[in-house]
């Protein structure tokens, strides 16, 4: 297939709907990005990348990182990470309190807040330090993206802090029905500094081919988790992979994927590629707008979807 | 691939869990179908089929329905649907109220029973009267599993309406929020009469054919809908399709699928198979517990996957 | 104190507010309704009554006849009564489906629509059926408020049925809960004839007399309930007589009370007499908006809230 | 009336329900308590007390904190107040998150927990310092029941710092929807010092006396609020007072209390006395189970309800 047509054609189609979405404004960090900015990098199993739009430029990760310390807590773990957080589609907003208050503090799956700092704290007791763990889950998204340079913006993860009371709430909700291990403010801030990573659509697209390839990475040939590990964490992807509009990314998109609030999207399309695309303004869900359109695009034109 | 092999030695992987599971008991009709029962079927674009067990034995497909009426209800409403139902999980059992009025009697899915009815609803309307829309879902039910002598059993439906409160609240509930078009007790009654439709594995894995292969028949031809709306049921069924479960079957078994309360299931492996599985004792989420674990195994025995 | 006076110039206070409230809209019979109407009457346990405004005309009584079917269901069951309905606050709107759905069926208490609804079903059981309750409950408010040709009216409680999909919901849902004897229609449509009951202020402040008075009506001499379930009739009436604005109705006026969507609100001063006002025009929480604002003046002119 | 006869009933009908209750065990200091202890004291205008059982014991007075902060609050907002706090009552446990998220950080009432959490947060921002607040609420206190000695144990409050995670989550919650002025960590601090408060049941029922009549201390003569302040915040005590059982205390008891989890219960008799029982075992709702008793023989002996 001619990828770089595809993508080319796509970027022309969804550069009217660029000025519809809305950035991310609950961090000054966040709302000063210029909303009309766009990216689409598909990576293959050899290497082999095609790109569109500014696919050098650096976002903020945010919720992308959840699919990075989701991985590392099963690889530790394995199943008995379920005893902490599920895998069900939690059919509310990704910061509610309300079903982590019937649910006695156990999170939905590890996609929504309360999942990912549960997770975190996983991570945290498993390498014994809030710094270890930040350390570690960097390196582990170096190591997958082959890219040394990755960091975390302080500036990002400090404003959120300073803006998480949200949270804060959850992880406080969590620790009071004992499902939580470390210190609420060592958790939440570990959590932030993994949000706050930059990357760009090149990177983030090759980092996704382990999950693409049963949890091998097809160019180094790395093992990083198991094939049974890979599907699984592609399954909750999808079904809990945007928030509150899982079904609705399912239903058009048809790809196990992950969004940002800093307007990136990552996708798998299994025995294939990865994908990501990226643009900051954002729709009602909290997901990138164009981002959504420009996968749905994808997947209508290459017929790559899973279904 | 061997599939007869796979499927006598999944039958005797599950033999054990038989005694586990509960039949429904909401209605005396189901309460007396012996437990110990279980039969799976694949059948092939090319109509090879492959059966273990009792495949000849008839039940009742129950919320199975939901897939066929929501089919014909996409096929002539088309994204028109979409304004009477949702295609988000629900993140609730599947005779919850409590969303259904938050979210102001629009229901989640098509395959919780709020939207059922609603779709049910939407079929009479199409049809102009509650006989020939039941009569009509019917013929098509028999068209895509081959098979004329398939009908409903009025013992059982008869049975569901002197019990079905829940459902004549929930279709009550979308009345009074002008989300229904028709008298209640006409949606309901014909909703249970779909309900009521028994089939086997044989009939109930040829019918899941059109599914696998993009909405047209691979042994008729026939072309029932779109491609893009095949797809797209397939992404419902895969995130709605196991109520408060679906995310778990996602994770293990990792095929779109739906379940009901008759100990049946259905999926599709897109491009190659139709599968059925059934067994009517339940899990506590009300889907057949032999029968998830069958095709937890078939995935697993031959990567099948679409993960 | 000088009542006639007081209730003048709370006519004159109350007038530049006629205007605001909106009368109830959801049945025809309801929505033609003057807004622009007032009056209030007061009536002392020796039956003198003191009225301002157009205390003869006829209105809905709709809830305010919730008090009395709770009335006669205490009288027969007793403390029995409470393992079908309790008696706490509900926090929610009165016709919520939500916390029936939480609480297994059990209304929250008997002034909320399923509450009432419950009760009604208590008197048809008591009664033998839906006929008999109804015309005895229509004899009670006879002589509880001494005037024979208080009836029903039939075009009113028929809008009732055809609208009330809601109260159906309701009814069906505690149905299945098996917390519902007789059919739903019957309950149902023997609660809508008892709400279409018409009175005036006269009449229904005449009828709080024997709440006032510890269940003896103090002209007859008639005792119609003991003072322990007369006192705790008027601790409901306090705590839940006013839909999710109970707290406000305590917290401005300080009496035990009960409001109708058909703009009457009666209210008890325990050992002085009975109160009823009404003007038709409601506020956001379906209570009348000049008859909460009447009361309120009342009480603070005459210093006789019961805190 | 006989009051010291009638105390000495209630301590005898009350003796062999002492062992049913289960103290509070959340924290180490509560959980040591002896539940086998029972002290009850009225205390007339004149001062006159009437007290059976360990009527010089101290306890952990905990919410009944919650009456003095309000009365605080609303002494130096007014009805401003009440842009920041509610006064409904909420229909869930003391401490639930969901109202609160639904109802975007509003709290219901100031006798929930997280009301009475905003209630200090107003009365840190009026004093302008954590400090200040806690010294001047001490000082209200040790006035409205005439003991300079009365102080806060620090032993308490630190532990229950310790374990306040719940009460840190719902502080986080109303941060984040912009209605917290202070610091968390300042404004829960302060609370769980108030509510470390140790009082006894003369010291208590004294206490009350303002609330009885009219805002005014009838011993010393000090104005302390308004007549309608006063009448409100009994209001308020009566619907909300007992958490998810405040109904039903109003319906057993009939007076406006509050009640707190180390087992003592205040009550108000409007224009004649102040009451106060102490036992530390608590029913299923958090409330004093004897306590409770306790109060409703006493208003069925005395017929004292204000109803």
């Amino acid at each position: 297939m001619d990828y770089q047509s595809i993508l080319a054609e796509i970027e022309q189609e969804v550069f009217p709907l660029l000025e519809r979405g809305k950035v991310a404004n609950y961090i000054p960090a966040l709302a000063e990005v210029n909303p009309k900015q766009f990216a689409m990098t598909i990576t293959l199993f050899d290497g082999t990348q095609y790109s569109v739009g500014q696919a050098d430029a650096l976002f903020s990760i945010q919720s992308i990182s959840k699919v990075f310390t989701f991985t590392l807590a099963l690889k530790f773990y394995g199943t008995e990470l379920y005893k902490r957080v599920g895998h069900e589609p939690s059919g509310n907003p990704f910061n509610s309190l309300v079903q982590l208050e019937y649910e006695k503090g156990k999170p939905r799956n590890p996609f929504i807040n309360a999942g990912a700092i549960n997770v975190t704290d996983a991570l945290i007791s498993h390498y014994g330090s809030a710094q270890v763990a930040y350390k570690e889950v960097l390196e582990f998204i170096r190591a997958i993206s082959d890219e040394k340079s990755i960091t975390s913006n302080d500036v990002v993860s400090a404003s959120e802090m300073e803006h998480g009371f949200r949270n804060l709430a959850l992880a406080n909700l969590m620790k009071s029905f004992n499902n939580l291990d470390n210190r609420v403010a060592d958790v939440v801030g570990t959590y932030f500094k993994h949000c706050a990573v930059e990357m760009n659509t090149k990177t983030l697209s090759r980092a996704m081919l382990y999950l693409a390839n049963d949890g091998v990475d097809p160019i180094s040939g790395q093992i990083y988790i198991t094939a049974s590990q890979s599907k699984r964490i592609n399954a909750v992807m999808l079904t809990c992979g945007h928030y509150d509009a899982s079904g609705d990314f399912a239903f058009n998109v048809g790809l196990p994927g992950k969004s940002g609030v800093g307007g990136g999207i990552v996708a798998v399309i299994p025995e294939k590629m990865g994908i990501c695309v990226w643009s900051p303004g954002l729709n009602e869900n909290g997901n990138s707008l164009v981002g959504t359109k420009a996968l749905e695009l994808f997947t209508t034109k290459t017929g790559l979807s899973i279904f």
